[in-house]
């Protein structure tokens, strides 16, 4: 059996995201109203060798201090799925 | 009462990722172990103003086709949060 984790990394609230801002003025331009506020992040889907859930877990997350986000200006968050 | 989206845009499989391929290789360079695939997409946090659930999404999956994906090579999962 393996394991797979998903890992998402988005800007920390209060970080100007000028990617989101992007996307919210490109989307009003096409017309789409209603949006309040547009923030982009990153997504990683790693497959795992692994079998024990909550050590993966762990070591995905060495993955993300050590790697996968900078935690000065961003969070994360690992899902098994 | 306003809603939020998150858009999860994927490479298709088959589609070759590079930037998944270069935190593959950049993991194994910092010692972790156990990784068979990594996949890298992004993900997009939309606020709303709208009140219905059901339209509201119907309206993401829209702008997903119009610009948040490209749909030749990428896969799209709306959820609403």
């Amino acid at each position: 059996m393996s394991l797979k984790a998903r890992v998402t990394v988005m800007l920390k609230d209060g970080v100007l995201d000028p990617q989101g801002a992007a996307i919210r003025h490109a989307l009003g331009s096409l017309g789409f109203g209603g949006i309040d506020g547009v923030r982009q992040g990153k997504v990683i889907e790693l497959d795992l060798t692994a079998t024990d859930p909550a050590a993966a877990e762990a070591e995905v997350k060495r993955m993300c201090e050590a790697l996968l986000a900078n935690t000065v200006i961003e969070r994360y968050r690992v899902e098994m799925i």
